[in-house]
């Protein structure tokens, strides 16, 4: 049985999944025993420690230049001391332009049974990718194992469904018959999807693979080498797919450029050569704003990014003000405030919000959210697990800095123990009071656990600042509570127009900061957050070209 | 009966032609009395005879500024004296902006019943367009009215079939039931699709409307309102076109503002002014690469190209060389080469082209081109109809200079007499002689009937310098001609790395040079020629954003 035929199956329901959008997910989202092995999570975590302080040596890209890696732990920090192969920019591009010939004439179907075949070579790594995810990026057990594994395993089926599916969408071949008169004339017509060429994707520290595998995903089902070029603080997730990627072309008798990893330090940064190399058509890349910028001014390539946002969260009315301020304070704690979707600019009128039993004053809801916080921060079986640790020092600056921005402080940040790494980078949420007026201080992303209570006039007011905010500065979420229909259609249409998409009035287990494959395109690429979309039909259609021939039928 | 209902049968087979890619035409391409009526010819003339050196007054765009207008006929090499209304750029983007909010709030359905509605009322004006077609772009009759009525309908409905299809691509709501484990996490989800803002659509001189219209109507489909910015030399045959679209917008009790036209003079253009303007969201663009490649860098837009390239013919062997000579000067003759579909660069082994009788020289082929094209041109029945007459004098200057290249001249341009126009500008094709090693001569588009056979060592350097052209220069077509199926493939393959399509062994009557609607991608958007194409689904997802919110299902 062929690669294809093997994953027909899960193939096709990829697809209906993609146009259902109703709930589907292809590899299980818990790590649990029963379903990948009573062992399986320990000979990850053996399999991960084993690694630490080695060459990472099974990606088996010939004739290394150097062995580079500079990772670290956010939880132990200390140096993770894996060193992985460097090449330079050159090798990288010409291995990927020779691969190129032998990948774009292998044909969809093949490249479906391939790449879904790694994806199961990758499942049966999820647990050693997720603590490479917890000791790179800081996430929590459960969101590394979650968010790097199944989760981004079903983003890159999904990639992979839409890329078949426009792939299919017009006929290899068409007779073409056209009554002249007293004649006929009639052509054989052909149609090629020409891939587009060289394809680079550039990861960012916090979500090594869930953010990296869609556009890889996405480049190799239309027929593109991808060259993935991993933040230095974050590789080893990624490299994990990387070679399992490498060893299905390998077993199939395939060139293993394909797919290649490009591993750099801070010292000497090769994205920017990478990205510029005429030869590179295709850049994806999620990261911060002025460099997302940079490429997608880069002519002659096709650039998807996702880029930084200020999103927001909108307080009207609500049906029960305390599993609000539950529901916000967890998105807010989760990972530290380190998701793109993550809340940062909380509206709440200056008269308060609507309750049925009354309104809920400013001060009592930024009271009630602090409250949140700290309840969840400091219950000993949630908060360490929830707020995983801090990726990046900066990060903590900023929320030092936060605290200077003069509003008043309703929750300060701090650190907490976490039982298991003693050493872990903590900082815990802090929240602030801004008034509507204080635009500047609210207009830009403040990456990790800072709140900002803006208040405001009115709902209205609310509206029109976060609409602005995303039209102006980007956003990947927005959250919004409202009981009254009428605001909730303003609501809908004035977000739809600033192209963010709206979680309504979420309590409970579901926050606006999650993001389900095969239903919810991950941002919209219609505001400054980003210009692409895990996955609509423009984050595949892009990265090939459609030729027609034709010639005279023969009679 | 709603528009929608009414058209619906024609829009389900546009979409169903648009996936078979078979011969679909909503629109007969011949102006037969029995077709279009007995009167029609007559009336549509008298309608464009009438309208000369009076104000369009038609469109009904409220309170002009000014009334402009500077077309002439290459017929008569007279002024239509036709003027316009005209409007400052703020102007016409604030009623754009006004009819945006109303236009986005149309179903798709609704949309489509109007844009075939007015349609239909652009097919009861074929006559009079192809007259207002001839008078200004110097197309023979027979062309002007198949490509600016017919043909251009036909790509226009295919555009509204193209959007209508990606409207419907994913359903407006889903339920999405996530199973827990011990409860189910329920969400009501919807999704909307927002169109992008204000459309500029720029037009050419020589295809007003078949190079218009499917931009035109992609973004009318998709909810955008759009601005027509014609070229100030060929206004009147999409003067038409909009006043059709915003009489059936009044019927239906719209905005016209939904479609507006922007006419401005060579003093004075506003082309740049409204490009720029940061409400101006999606411009389509027809014309010359220099200003194409401006458009495409504006940030924050999506912008759709047709500039110029570079096409070639590639002779390696035939089954008959005079038939092909033939096809090859009807293809350079047509519309006196101002087809952005015409061969310039034909390349020619020096050992010559195998057929069935043996080698065919490069100077027994250039003979047979050169007689050929004699031969059409001094008929008396065909010459002046198919050559037409020439837009822009410009064009006459650069045959001119093209005779000064300094190869051999097999053939000069020289003028013919046109039996009903006696003052016609025309200028037959110019036939030079160049050595592959001369490529600086031979790599930029040289517009009109120029035809540059170009002596190769083989016809593998023939395919790697049409290759080189086409990826440096862009290409719309290629014609070439082999018996050899290893060759056929060969070309087949380096051209379609190049993003061009081929049309193989052309005899007879069918042309490299046509492009059919629902068939024929139009451009491919993968080489310098042009970054879009008539219609493949980029062409229209990239004029609106998916946005999708969710709420708690409703128990």
């Amino acid at each position: 049985m062929n690669l294809f035929e093997k994953h027909k199956d899960i193939l096709d329901q990829a697809v209906k999944a993609l146009h259902e959008r109703t709930f589907f997910a292809a590899y299980p989202e818990h790590p649990s025993p029963k379903i990948y092995g009573e062992t399986a999570d320990e000979e990850g975590r053996n399999r991960f420690q084993s690694g630490l302080g080695k060459k990472f040596e099974e990606l088996q890209q010939a004739d290394p230049e150097a062995w580079v890696g500079v990772e670290e732990s956010p939880y132990t920090q200390d140096a993770l001391n894996i060193t992985y192969p460097s090449f330079s920019v050159n090798v990288l591009v010409d291995r990927a332009k020779n691969a190129y010939h032998t990948w774009r004439k292998v044909s969809p179907e093949e490249r479906a049974g391939i790449l879904i075949e790694s994806l199961e070579g990758v499942k049966a790594r999820f647990f050693e990718i997720a603590y490479a995810t917890m000791h790179t990026t800081g996430q929590g057990y459960m969101m590394a194992f979650q968010a790097s594994g199944p989760h981004a395993a079903d983003r890159a089926l999904e990639a992979v469904a839409a890329g078949y599916e426009e792939l299919n969408r017009f006929p290899a071949t068409a007779h073409w018959d056209k009554p002249m008169g007293k004649y006929n004339i009639t052509l054989d017509k052909q149609w090629r999807a020409v891939p587009k060429g060289v394809s680079l994707v550039i990861g960012c520290s916090t979500f090594p693979t869930w953010n990296s595998v869609p556009g890889l995903y996405a480049s190799l089902i239309t027929g593109n080498p991808a060259i993935v070029k991993p933040h230095p603080g974050a590789v080893l997730p990624i490299a994990i797919v990387v070679a399992e990627i490498r060893k299905v072309l390998l077993e199939n008798d395939l060139d293993p450029n394909i797919c290649q990893l490009a591993v750099d330090d801070f010292d000497k940064m090769i994205t920017k050569e990478l990205a510029e190399h005429q030869d590179v058509k295709l850049i994806d890349y999620t990261g911060n704003s002025a460099f997302g910028s940079y490429l997608e001014g880069l002519a002659g390539k096709a650039v998807f990014t996702e880029k930084t946002g200020v999103n927001s969260a909108i307080l009207d009315s609500v049906e029960n003000i305390d599993k609000v301020a539950a529901n916000l304070a967890f998105s807010l704690t989760l990972y530290s405030g380190q998701m793109c979707t993550a809340p940062q600019n909380f509206y709440v009128p200056e008269e308060g919000i609507g309750t049925p039993e009354g309104k809920v004053s400013f001060d009592e809801f930024a009271q009630k959210l602090a409250d949140n916080i700290n309840g969840l921060v400091d219950n000993p079986k949630a908060g360490p697990f929830v707020l995983g640790a801090i990726q990046n020092k900066k990060t903590c600056d900023r929320i030092g800095d936060a605290a200077d921005l003069g509003g008043k402080v309703w929750l300060e940040s701090r650190s907490i123990e976490n039982p298991m790494f003693k050493n872990a980078r903590i900082s815990t949420p802090v929240v602030i009071e801004m008034d509507a007026a204080q635009k500047e201080k609210y207009s830009t992303e403040l990456f990790g656990p800072i709140a900002l209570l803006i208040k405001t006039k009115n709902t209205d007011q609310s509206i029109a600042l976060a609409q602005e905010m995303a039209m102006q500065h980007g956003a990947i979420s927005c959250g919004a509570y409202t009981t009254d229909p009428e605001v909730k259609e303003k609501i809908a249409d004035e977000m739809a127009l600033a192209a963010t998409p709206v979680s309504f009035n979420l309590v409970g287990g579901i926050y606006m900061n999650q993001n389900a494959g095969f239903s919810d395109f991950h941002v919209t690429g219609g505001n400054p957050a980003g210009n692409a979309s895990f996955t609509n039909p423009e984050y595949v259609v892009k990265r090939f070209t459609w030729v027609g021939h034709r010639e005279p039928a023969r009679v």
